[in-house]
């Protein structure tokens, strides 16, 4: 894998750059539709290529480990040819899955026992297993198990976590050095940056994840509960001790305004469910703000959906339309807004390169993150 | 309206045809994908026209009725505006609906009260109000009002019924041509044949809808709970009685092979649910047979869903992807097998309309029917 930087804007952190991968070249800034078990919910594989522009998709280690198993994936020939998404893909190891599982799932040194959410059998899950997953699973970009520091963590809890977050990085890069791709083609390991809420913890935790001169590097455990300015705050402290020549990616962020300030920060990559969530409850981020297609004010607005939005969804299909179909629970509504917010999230990021490569990104940005968070 | 016939088949009652509306022709044998509320359950308009290559949808004026509502419609510039389907669209009365309702539903000589399945409120439809609705949707087709017999109705009940039907179908007509279309367009009256499994009181209605000299004659009430032998008899009976330069629809049917046996018997239109709803579930219909891809069989099948198939998802993904799909409750399994079912579907009435113009639709049809209803 391969990232050139190329160029950074004046007055901002950001940066635009090119992340080569097996599976193509990737534009950065980019935003990752997450495609949990294998799919990204609504949308075809064919749509998120062409329509959506989608450079590089998510999919999930717990999910597809349980469902379809990994030996269907194996036997498919890796999860590229399974889905027939054949861009690149990166898989979220399973730590802030299993975090999710709360009373559930028991850490230890070893890694964590869980029972699954659809049958309650017992797993285990280990640095090195979930590495020989992920190599199975074929993904490009491959991340490390870890432990999803809570927000609310105290200081105590958060260096403890850091600590077996540090034990088990060490460990996922022996066994990632120790195999090798199983599909022919180069795997990246990206460590992630735990600390939870605290400066000092982040800055150490960012320090250690250098030694390992990865291809990238992630940081988690943030948009977990905290305030948006500790998060801001968090990613500030980390991405000045990550190295200029490598992507960052910040797990699991977050509203369009929140994307822009972390762009502004240093951030390359990022991957959300608030596009395919929020839309599939008709909430929709458009160029003129953000919409809850279930208010009656909708309702007999037959203009198009986003003006200015790049999908045929947008073109094709009225707001009043929209509205009925969300209200009436037809499929087709939850499609539609899935692919109109996923559209909208890749459009945001492309101008946000553009602007950063022209020098405007600053001005843009205050100027885009007005508009976009107004709620009409 | 124009239908014009291109040729019969040898050795059979199946007809080739061209029906001319507004919006489009249509080539004949047809299936019409259903459009219950507005929308083809999972499936994007667009991909209705190119992809599954639909010649005319339905919509239902009891659905639309009260959900959006006539008046979101009619400020849309009716239905073609508003779901931004183009071609041909026909509306099913609400009569079958109202049947559905069972015990929220009263019959009386002006109409049928009912309680909308939604909150529960009032509603009552006459013969005229529901030519008014059709009216205001737009439709190119608009269906009579009727009562639909229960396929288990005794000759006492099915003759009373259709005494109601062929009272109403005089209103229907009377309201029909005291009113104009409201989008400028031509719309068509399309009367419905009922009279249970009586085949008396069936010859006796259709000679009664042929008096209004429609621009096209519909059967009703069947496929409701009746023999499939029994079925066949009555659609015998009732094309027998209709005119040979009328295009001829039966409505809710069905299986490929009940399509297959219908057109044999001189039908050239067909909706039906079957192909999105069991699509839902898992069932595909597809050119090698049925197929329940639930089933363990299809876990490691990673050929594509229908070598034979003209749709792309038959070839950007496989059964095992599909399986998986499905069985994770993904809605992308829903699209998929929605889209692959309607697509088997049309591509089904075609073959037979070419089998037909070339004289060899028997030997075709005999030859199909057992490949198609065999179980993989």
């Amino acid at each position: 894998m391969k990232f050139e930087r190329v160029t950074t804007s004046s007055g901002s952190r950001a940066r635009a750059g090119i992340i080569t991968t097996a599976h193509g070249q990737i534009q950065t800034p980019v935003f990752m539709p997450v495609g949990t078990a294998g799919s990204v919910k609504g949308i075809h594989a064919r749509d998120l290529k062409n329509d959506i522009k989608a450079q590089i998709i998510l999919g999930n280690t717990y999910h597809l480990y349980l469902r379809p198993g990994i030996s269907v994936i194996e036997n498919a020939g890796g999860l590229h040819r399974f889905n027939s998404w054949d861009g690149p893909i990166l898989t979220d190891s399973g730590g802030y899955q299993v975090f999710s599982l709360g009373d559930i799932r028991k850490l230890s040194e070893e890694g964590a026992k869980f029972q699954s959410h659809i049958d309650g059998s017992y797993h285990l899950f280990t640095p090195e297993s979930v590495i020989d997953i992920q190599r199975s699973i074929g993904a490009d970009i491959i991340m490390a198990f870890d432990e999803c520091t809570p927000g609310d963590a105290d200081y105590t809890y958060a260096e403890k976590s850091l600590g077996l977050t540090q034990r088990w990085l060490s460990r996922c890069f022996v066994r990632f050095g120790a195999t090798s791709p199983r599909y022919g083609y180069e795997q990246s390991l990206f460590p992630i940056v735990q600390g939870g809420t605290f400066a000092g913890l982040r800055k150490k935790a960012a320090e250690h994840v250098c030694t390992f001169d990865a291809d990238g590097y992630a940081i988690g455990g943030l948009s977990v509960g905290e305030p948006e300015d500790v998060m801001y705050e968090m990613v500030e402290v980390v991405t000045a001790c990550l190295p200029e020549n490598r992507p960052r990616y910040l797990m699991g962020v977050g509203t369009p305004a929140n994307i822009l300030e972390a762009i502004d920060r240093g951030i390359d990559m990022f991957d959300c469910v608030m596009p395919t969530r929020n839309g599939r409850n008709g909430m929709m981020f458009t160029s003129q703000g953000t919409i809850n297609i279930r208010n009656n004010k909708w309702q007999d607005d037959h203009s198009e959906i986003d003006p200015e939005g790049w999908s045929f969804v947008d073109h094709d299909y009225s707001k009043a339309y929209l509205r009925h179909l969300i209200i009436s629970n037809e499929m087709l509504g939850a499609q539609i807004a899935s692919q109109h917010n996923l559209a909208f999230y890749l459009r945001l990021v492309t101008e946000a390169r553009k602007h950063i490569i022209e020098g405007s990104f600053v001005s843009w940005k205050t100027e885009m993150a007005k508009k976009i968070t107004q709620r009409l």
